[in-house]
């Protein structure tokens, strides 16, 4: 696709689906660097999807491998010291297991706090040790980003909000997506908080 | 690991072992950057080892699932055209069924060819789509090394390589690998060709 002019007349990106699943690891690296896209002017859209049901479809289940899990947790480790984001040793795992929070997520992303929120629920998780997945947990959280926690958490439970999750979800098996983060730009998917900067500039330049 | 002072009192970087296995993509893009450790002064140790043995073990097995194979084989085209390497589109694919390639390798390794010989199955797997895992493809390649390939086929057939192949894997289980490539620095293993920086970086400052 070639560069889209913008009203303003300068060449403009595409913008970046952000394909991400509360739950994963990697997706933490990925969201501390995900304002970089922001700066440099590439619309990042919000896409929480239900990678649970993918992997499990695919039989694609690194947490049955303890020795991949093993490295997966020192790679995250090493690399978020590397790039200067906290991580204080292993989070609760597995995590979210109602996908409340992936849920409320959904409800962020249609409204316009989703970043704000998914930054929220990796602090508490992987920086503080919390396991914000259940209604108790979530209502300070929802409360510190100015959101009346009943409210949110009724949408959460919804069955509208369980059929925008699966149509994401069904968007990304559409796309061959069967790992959290994926960055698509178009119908490009990049897999891994390490194909930032490719997705990036693929969104730039393509 | 402090540094290791060397006989001319500069700081000794520690080599890394470079665990791989013909037939995986990814360790053709960390094959085309190898030079750039020795370049730096790090020694590489070539350790090729039974990759598909750990995989099987652990039920870890990206073959069987076609959506993750067919983002392998865009996400190391991608790759290396932006590292400047030649892809030539899908080469054949499982490679090396009697593992006889690989052999080749630890004989290789074992003496001082290693670099050399991997290059060139490499280059003619994935530039050239040929399929050097038999005594028949093998046999010119080894010619163009300068090798007598009746010699090194039998010592690649002898119980003895069999032997250091399957001690190689054993210390590779040991390290906890599960992918390759595979970076160990000492017992710190960085996995995937996106960690070959990393992994130099931890042999130059470890």
């Amino acid at each position: 696709m070639a560069y889209l002019e913008s009203p303003w007349g300068t060449a403009m990106a595409q913008p970046i689906d952000f394909y991400f699943f509360i739950g994963s690891l990697h997706t933490y690296l990925a969201l501390m660097r995900i304002d970089e896209a922001i700066d440099a002017g590439v619309e990042i859209r919000w896409r929480p999807f239900n990678l649970r049901a993918i992997m499990m479809e695919q039989n694609n289940i690194p947490a049955r491998n303890p020795v991949k899990m093993s490295y997966i947790y020192r790679d995250v480790a090493r690399r978020a010291k590397r790039f200067g984001h906290p991580f204080e040793g292993r989070p609760k795992y597995p995590f979210d297991p109602d996908l409340l929070a992936n849920r409320v997520a959904v409800v962020a992303a249609q409204q316009d706090w989703c970043r704000d929120y998914v930054t929220a629920v990796y602090r508490s998780w992987i920086v503080e040790h919390g396991s914000p997945d259940d209604p108790e947990a979530l209502t300070p959280l929802l409360k510190a980003l100015g959101k009346e926690p009943s409210v949110v958490l009724a949408a959460a439970d919804s069955a509208a909000t369980q059929a925008q999750f699966d149509a994401t979800t069904d968007e990304a098996r559409a796309l061959g997506i069967f790992g959290a983060p994926t960055f698509a730009v178009g119908k490009e998917i990049f897999w891994g908080s390490d194909r930032f900067d490719d997705a990036l500039d693929w969104a730039r330049n393509n």
